[in-house]
């Protein structure tokens, strides 16, 4: 193991025990590295920088190949201004050059099958929302390992899904369309490089062969000193994970408005059968 | 351009007029270089590939570092074809050494909850699927992209939401978890190679500001002549795109059981408000 494969390891698991193969390269240390940006530089992306995104992330898997999803590259400010307004005025999204709205769309199959005059069946259940958001999410993260390979960085916005009908609005979404999350990208500002966040032990999301949640509590009860270490590092307020998972889902009012997703998908023509 | 970046491109777009910006990298290469892998050699995979793999899926994004997301790694040959047996039989499954069921979990923050004895008002909301099933999808692509690194192939199995309550107890799932897909994972059989699939042009999916159909039905028509002129090649039946997709989404039965999603989750415990 390379001592930069053992410092992302660390970084990600504090001191973890894992054996990884002898193959391990500098894809998998990138991996390692992602870190969620949340302040910019003002340096505009260089020239095809969309485009190379997309492809990227066109070439993730898709569902039967169904391609049930769509991007809207939003670069005018007033128009970013607008969506930002929308989901919580998060300051990056203004800040960003590049705010990427990623949409489950099952409109383009609905226009073809309308096109032959073919009543789609299949389409009003709640399995085409759930196909459109794996295919937006799958093709989003290629995005940003993308990007990463660029020197760039982002931050997923599911803030986003506060009001997805003003959002719908905003930017000429058809019926059966839904903004699933935004990400907001550019250069990292190099004043306030943002950190690598340690995550939960394996032993607490791996599981073999069937579920168990034997080694649980001892790896949330590690992780919570290790997590509680890290924002003090931060000089952020020193709380452990299940403080914030608690402040953050024990009210409906954290939802801030994502309590009336169901109505609001209903709306803009999800069958959710 | 490099010729590997132009072939890539080409292979992907058929002939794109697509400017790329000049820091593109092997790592843009080697994601637009994905193919789905459904034949697999058998040999076995090098110790620690599996935390590897882990290790680049926790490295994604989660929403509000929820982490609402588990993974089940199977290489029982027994549960797997018990598993393909639920998911349409395929081969694959079978034949991969390793069979990943990526999970939507909300029953660790659940669980945090209960030992704290504090209600989690706003689990019981559509919205928390789709966190599950977003922080599920976001670390499954890295997974994949990981694997490929490590020259290994992959393929994603949509058909695990057949039948997610015969997948939840095979899995001994608790309340609150559900299985988003499965993914095969192994060595790429040698006699067998899999082949990169042409995508629809970016023209199709890719929005400036806001949504906008004006080009699609030309993106279409080209993309039914190219994806035609492929499985051609592949020695398949000459369908386009568009034959596909209405043959696909037409009826309810090639739901396969997926149109019965909203009782079994409801039975699995989400709340789907």
């Amino acid at each position: 193991m390379t001592d930069i494969t053992q410092h992302r390891l660390a970084t990600r698991y504090g001191q973890p025990d894992i054996e990884v193969p002898n193959n391990w390269g500098p894809v998998l240390d990138e991996l390692l590295n992602h870190r969620s940006v949340r302040s910019f530089s003002e340096a505009p992306l260089p020239e095809g920088t969309i485009e190379a995104l997309i492809a990227a992330a066109q070439s993730a898997a898709s569902s039967s190949n169904l391609q049930v999803w769509s991007v809207v590259a939003v670069q005018d400010k007033a128009r970013k201004a607008r969506l930002a307004g929308f989901a919580g005025n998060q300051a990056h999204i203004h800040q960003a050059p590049l705010f990427l709205v990623w949409l489950a769309d099952l409109s383009r199959v609905a226009r073809l099958g309308a096109r032959q005059q073919v009543e789609l069946e299949a389409l009003p259940y709640i399995e085409s929302l759930l196909l459109g958001t794996i295919d937006a999410a799958l093709a989003a993260q290629n995005a940003v390992v993308a990007l990463e390979s660029l020197g760039l960085g982002s931050v997923y916005i599911g803030a986003i899904r506060n009001d997805i009908e003003a959002v719908a609005q905003e930017l000429d979404l058809p019926p059966q369309v839904y903004p699933v999350f935004g990400l907001c990208v550019g250069h990292p500002s190099v004043e306030r490089p943002a950190q690598v966040k340690p995550r939960l032990p394996q032993a607490a999301v791996l599981h073999h062969e069937k579920y168990s949640v034997t080694h649980e509590a001892s790896a949330i009860e590690q992780y919570d000193a290790r997590l509680g270490a890290f924002y003090r590092q931060e000089g952020l307020k020193a709380a452990g994970w299940s403080e914030q998972v608690i402040a953050r889902l024990r009210g409906v009012a954290s939802l801030n408005g994502r309590e009336h997703l169901v109505d609001e998908l209903k709306r803009l023509g999800f069958g959710l059968r």
